[in-house]
């Protein structure tokens, strides 16, 4: 990825699944399944420790490795070769023998990703997380800070900031907890030898499995998984979903943002960049603030469902090894995580520093003279004289609200429709009209769900 | 869809999701809901009870509801329109004003979504079901009935029949589980009215959900999922994952029935169709016995991967109701489920007149004259002559045996690297050699494995 | 597709590829293949005639015919079968055995196909020429009518609503091009017989194909193409790319339509339905005017990607007939005409019933006080003195303008920094900077470019 | 991109689009900008100069503007900022104020994009000409040697290899074609300044962009196109087409290349890996040959249809710069052109070491005992005894020819329906089945497509 896809991620994105983590995981593999074999009675104790201290002592080349898998097809071959020069440069050549032993390229390759995922993983958690905090700050400060409810594009009805916040915030909770969990049936051991039936490890397999995934902090699937990858796909499906969620509070920050709404906006973080610019700014109009995080959320999230497809039509692995299917799920997998943890890191950083304008939100009701209560308004009126004409007279009445800079309120209680009623129906009528108009009141509902969303959700 | 697209699914295929099924289910909304109401006080009994009465007396027009919806944009407004018109032909127009209340376009088109994808996914489990039936069956019985495993499509080594099964069984035994554990969060009501916060049901708008939920046979959840769809998405993706898992054994099953491998095939079905027609049978080629059901199955397999990636791309929907985002999700989702009925019925099939030819399978394994015993050969005599010249002979000879059709162990018993040890050694030797060779033996590892899956998976 | 997919269609859409449409041309198909093999001497003349009469007179059943090829796995078995029923009862049994003769059932679904897609393509030129015509007329007469451009959703400097609107145009005009184009390629004839060459045929075949695709209204291929569909592809592609150019325009549309921006609305249309609702309206919200038809693009342009990557995915087709690739791109490209055809007709409706307020387009520019002149004030300013100093005045007093609601121009007329001239400069720079600020001057250059565009290209 | 992404490309494809073509062509715009402004008038000359020779002179480091990019959302900010610093160090401070002038971050990001674009299809051209030119060899030289097609992975009946090979050619031809003629359209300049109305540049603009254009060697678009990219699409979908028809020569060879078909098989290409290992082999089973440039191929290509889809869905850019759409297509541009590269090169080694063996091919069409010629016996036979009859029989003697391993004429010429003939019919009729069967007649249509198609079609 060049320098322009880098200027979308965070920083330390591009040392997820890079060189040094795959090779280190390489390693680890090959270390660990000696030890366990030796562990079970399989290798000599001296060929694992001899393999061991190679694996520590040997500087993998990633070119090497690439260009020679290239050839020959199989990544491993390369690999082992690399480890068996080390242990002859340190006269252990006795333990080359038992390098690898019992297993396959597939082994080796997608015990990797998985180590990899883990750590990427961890590193999606933590700005997940700040997501989390931000939005439940956000939620309980304003649950009762009325904002339009917008439907269609167009104004709706009330609701509060803090309703928003909160529902935001749901589904980044349920894709945090279902991640924890998937984590338990998709971050395990590959051991299936060269068919995926372990079958050179004789029926010592299930025991040197377990040690190898213990050591590797990894969990025990019930067998290989060579060919069936749906959890692993399952896994990688609630990434794509979460970004699916990302991007939802991205687009909504960012059209909440545009300078004729400007209800909120991304604060300008460190003040100045080291070369002076402001974060935001633009090549060519100085005064732009732009939303820098929502687009770089918005950027990382549009390469989800492609990847998702991608990685879902490769599961027709034949037979016992894919040809090319198992191959580009491998080399397509790291995108989902660099994107995903490069959305959520956008989306931390565009809360964190989130400007309210709690008063705009006001006044863009307020513009509204108050056709956003038309329901209720409706609701009450058609008590007094019926569903129809109370729609009616409700649609006569909004345009010429809006075009007259009156509130729909003020021409209601003085329209025909309400002072033809007998003086205590009428009184009456006002009172709910008024009530339906009450930015306190009608903010109750949103508050109170707000609430208890907040208090039913927990990480 | 037309009859080309038709005749790749099940006949029972067209009911999922048709006009039938959705107006039998916006009226149950519509019917729940003012029950709903009237239990909490809300709105009178003798309201709901028309309105019950006339959900259950309209005959809804699905055409002219398409064709004011695609005016109005609302799909609301006819349903209200025409179970009005009905109060107003039982002469309780009293109640009309009641219909519906607080609820919302979507509310309802939701609503009836999820009770479509109940019936789906119970027509989905059906033949789910009888997949993992007929795989145990299959695995159980041909637990120890060797076969070559292949990779890269290729002779790799020996596996068994049943492990093969067992293998295909695992994914659709989790997929089963997950899609029974998901359709708790995902089949719930959606009750928000306009904006999501049930503003128009005041306090009692929980209590109504619970009763409508509970009514129609449906979850609760937290609050209304208007834009907040991830637990939605989750479900449907969990389907994404059956079909690839389908498509692999549909794949396997295809390239294990052709001519020149032959270890299974599809069977004959129903000896005629009506108009005397073999199953898989050509218009051009009289001879052919294509594999129809596999054939099915890969065609609705091959449309999961872009519905998901459709689906997973609506997730940035904007604010309180999506502008075309959501309408396409719900316009794409019943795709996903038709095509995985058709998948899951299509393999279905496949297995259930499955006829797998064992002799066939050892047949091959012979036909490549002991070649796929070579890793264990050459850890053999790898233990005698070391790893690198082990290798180098087992390379050198493995063409030989091909071409002089002679068996690998045989020529490797004479070869000149065992002839020329000790008679201790190579006696001892010249037994492991042939134990690597035993099919028996060599199967046992594959008959372990399916075993323990079968015991340790059970639905 | 139920009513609610419908209801995001226009009316004829359904009508797309529906089986009164496939029948039609499977009968229109075995007709031609006879009357040419006629004409070439293959087949006896009573023979084609009877045939010919017998599809004149058939009915085919759609559903059975779906049924038989569900069981059997080729449509054309049952298919022959009716028109030879049809000979039958027609006392034309000699003409059975020269029926289909020397054809697959591919060659006859695959026509079929082709020759609805060119009912299709014809449907979708039509609302296509449609968008083309108005927003030509919209982009002539508003050649200078300024408006906001906005870039990364943020205010940026100003353009004009013709120069939005030629713009807009230009992919529809190319996109039309290449429709035209490529249709030549893409309607083709399809004429294999069993495996692709014809073989049949005899050397009549060229000749034969040549009659049928004219009789058909078809073009001819060099040869068949049962497993070689790039140019079916890149037809098909061609309409999931003019649905990405229509869903910008959508997007845009309702981004304007927006009630805090509100420089365009859709136009109410019809002024009521049947019912009596308004176009737009929300069931919830009377004073709704919800941006139908920008929503229905949307919704449609949203399955493109998607329906795209199945098609894609389907093409390696193996050997000379694809086992479920091909029938699934059979089964999926219906929905990428129907859904264009759907996202043509709805950006043409929203265009054409398009209320430009050009007033409340100014009133947007005056808001931001003149911050978008900003980068043609900063180079003037920066001529005379120096870049980085007239750089940060500018940002200076950028949100002084915005917070005393002040334009720039005036704020820095009178600021120290042009005060400090001498007059002589001091006064050529202010008229330059006023000169900035002329929304007559700033909007020229995209009124030359509007018209440079609209001579450039015309259909 | 990792070592095992890597390992599955050529070599060359870690360049294409890496970071020093990326600055390169960063510089190249700015100096070709100020150079064309100069010749215009619009800048002094003496800045110009300056500001070519400090472009010529900088290094930019790309992990810094990435950073920097990365804080500020602008590219163009940090790279004008390091040519800026080159300038003050050759004290040339005077140019500053003219670099970049008029333009965006957008138009140098799009432009370089393009540049890099143009080498990378040079670079895929390379192989794809290689691949033309190895297919027509092998079609020109195998135009009449019989082997069996197939559909539905089932035999079907008799092509001939050289056809299989000429029908690979025509799509890879018309690729190449149409990249060509779509290069016209798309490897454009894009220059539009702040949003895209070239307002900064006066009346100049287009006379410098066409300067700019042809300094550049790119061609000259009638606008800028920073939201209006279906050339663009459309090229690169068309690259998309080439991988599936890449992605289909590759799943037929490997699907020729089991060892159970065993019609070609990859060479083995250079004798050794620099480590020995040979070319396919098997870290777990040294006997394997695998089909590795097939596996590479599918592995590319596999990524196609998802690159596609998330391109086409960045298409709805919102009014005059996108917000996260844009700088989404061109984070994931480069993905798709390596992946073609790496495909195209992957096939085009499969071919060139293609060992084809043509006596397995005739051995795997006798294995059938000519059941493949049965539509060609039943219309013999139907002309002497019906069609019904005819297919019946045929039918009948099909799994009796296999199961005693007799040819299907043999048993024909024998049978009751045949030998009941009288003796001129029978004799006629045995002398048509007799043709029915001879592999140089059945072969003879093949040959002529075959020819025809390397005719007709020339690069």
């Amino acid at each position: 990825m060049n320098a322009f896809g880098q200027s979308l991620l965070p920083g330390a994105a591009h040392q997820l699944f890079d060189d040094a983590a795959l090779c280190r995981a390489f390693l680890d593999f090959e270390s660990a399944l000696a030890e366990a074999q030796a562990s079970e009675g399989l290798i000599p104790v001296e060929a694992a420790e001899a393999i061991a201290a190679a694996c520590a002592a040997t500087q993998l080349d990633a070119h090497t490795l690439a260009g020679e898998a290239r050839h020959g097809g199989a990544m491993a071959v390369p690999l082992v070769a690399m480890i068996a020069a080390t242990l002859e440069q340190r006269e252990e050549a006795h333990a080359v023998r038992y390098l690898h032993f019992g297993a396959t390229t597939q082994d080796v390759v997608d015990t990797a990703q998985v180590l990899m995922t883990k750590q990427a993983l961890a590193q999606l958690l933590a700005p997940l997380e700040q997501c989390i905090t931000l939005l439940r700050d956000q939620a309980a400060r304003h649950a009762r800070t009325p904002m339009l409810a917008r439907t269609l594009l167009q104004p709706a009805q009330i609701m509060s900031w803090g309703l928003k916040c909160a529902s935001w915030l749901q589904p980044l909770q349920r894709s945090h907890a279902h991640l924890l969990a998937l984590a338990e049936q998709a971050l395990v051991l590959q051991l299936g030898g060269a068919t995926g039936n372990q079958s050179a490890l004789g029926e010592a397999g299930e025991r040197i499995a377990a040690r190898m995934a213990k050591q590797l902090g990894l969990g025990h699937a019930p067998s290989s998984w060579h060919t069936q990858r749906d959890a692993w796909l399952r896994f990688g499906l609630e990434v794509a979903v979460l970004m699916g969620s990302l991007s939802k509070i991205a687009k909504d920050l960012a059209l909440l943002s545009q300078a004729e709404v400007g209800e909120v906006s991304e604060g300008a973080g460190a003040s100045t960049a080291p070369n002076g610019s402001a974060r935001g700014g633009s090549s060519a109009m100085p005064h732009k603030r732009n939303p820098v995080a929502c687009m770089q959320a918005i950027a990382a999230c549009a390469q989800g469902p492609g990847i998702a497809a991608t990685l879902l039509s490769t599961m027709a692995q034949a037979h016992e090894r894919g040809l090319g299917e198992w191959q580009a799920e491998v080399a397509v997998w790291p995108q989902l995580w660099i994107q995903a943890f490069g959305a959520t890191s956008a989306v931390r950083d565009a809360l964190s520093g989130l400007q309210v304008d709690t008063a705009r939100m006001t006044r863009n009701i307020d513009n509204l003279q108050g056709l956003v209560h038309s329901e209720a308004l409706t609701q009450a009126l058609a008590a007094a004289v019926g569903k129809k004409p109370a729609r009616a007279r409700i649609q006569a009445l909004g345009p010429l609200a809006l075009s007259s800079e009156t509130p729909l309120l003020q021409l209601l209680l003085t329209d025909t429709c309400v002072q033809a009623l007998p003086e205590g129906p009428r009184t009456a009528l006002q009172a709910t009209l008024a009530a339906a108009c009450d930015l306190d009141l009608v903010t109750e509902p949103s508050a109170r769900l707000c609430k208890r969303l907040l208090e039913e959700n927990h990480l």
